[in-house]
């Protein structure tokens, strides 16, 4: 393999282990074998796990943010880019039978205590993903279709806070209700 | 030590570590060490680290159960017993800065996907947490101090989800602000 697919194997395969086992359930000998690279190419590339974790985190969001374009999707009312992102999102969990949960919160609280770069890392991700919520609730308040007694940063902080919430239950039990329930909670009382 | 102090220790010692470091992280020596008891006493009592992981949560979900009986004391009208109910759970968080996290949602973001027994030990937990919780939101019900457009049962599972994602922000962040922002949404929107 050329080098650039080395580490484009590596990261691919380490998204995909980190992900469905958790990072310190995974060796870097797990993620060089599931990719078919010899071990000591991982270090052509990455200093640590840790330095591949952080990549991965990284392309992680960059996911969660293409599933959020929806949200700026100006063809549609606000509560239907919202209805839209939460479906996106929940057939993201289905897809893996609500086993791999969410790699943010995963890597919030297996990691934070642990690794600081990885909490700053977080810090970002959750930040992106509230920013864009907290603009499609804004519209919505301005055009009333979302009550305003709360500032659309609050909301935003706390419906995503409550859907990762939600992830990590559908994760303890397998189970796409409390998913369900979210989304019926989010859109029918706190962004009501 | 006399051996069901031997036990007491390992018992102590391993909540205080997964807890704190996660259970992955955590090495059965590293407890022993910690505990101050030889590594082998810990197979006299344990059969590995997954059946000391099943007790401490056991053990953790008991303690989570004393606080929740704020929530039973019939001297307190509901909406204040909910009140004091979150105060306390957030002050368990400060203890620690808001480092550790909620044990069973540590637990059931790492562990769901790996350990079975887990995932069964955690669906009783969560069991237990939100019944106490859907028992004083149906009494504030009946007495009109809590809306009952929605089944007591939905919204005690919501506001125990909303609280995991909070405190899930929260070691992120290493901040208060997502359990304060919690308990405004929970008693002034969802409970409202």
């Amino acid at each position: 393999m050329a080098k650039a697919n080395v580490k484009e194997q590596i990261v691919a395969t380490g998204l995909e282990l980190l992900h469905s086992k958790g990072f310190n359930a995974t060796s870097v000998q797990d993620i060089t074998d599931a990719a078919g690279v010899p071990k000591g190419s991982f270090y052509n590339h990455f200093t640590s796990k840790e330095a591949l974790g952080l990549e991965v985190l990284q392309r992680y969001a960059e996911g969660v943010s293409q599933v959020a374009a929806v949200l700026r999707d100006r063809a549609l009312p606000p509560r239907q880019r919202l209805q839209q992102y939460f479906e996106r999102l929940i057939a993201g969990n289905a897809a893996n039978e609500f086993n791999f949960g969410c790699m943010l919160g995963n890597f919030s609280t297996e990691l934070s205590n642990q690794i600081p770069a990885m909490r700053s890392a977080m810090r970002e991700a959750f930040a992106g993903s509230t920013a864009a919520l907290a603009a499609v609730i804004a519209e919505g308040q301005q055009e009333g279709s979302i009550s305003a007694d709360a500032p659309a940063d609050e909301l935003a902080d706390f419906v995503n806070d409550a859907w990762q919430g939600a992830v990590l239950r559908a994760k303890a039990e397998q189970s796409r209700a409390p998913l369900e329930r979210f989304t019926r909670m989010a859109l029918g009382r706190i962004l009501a």
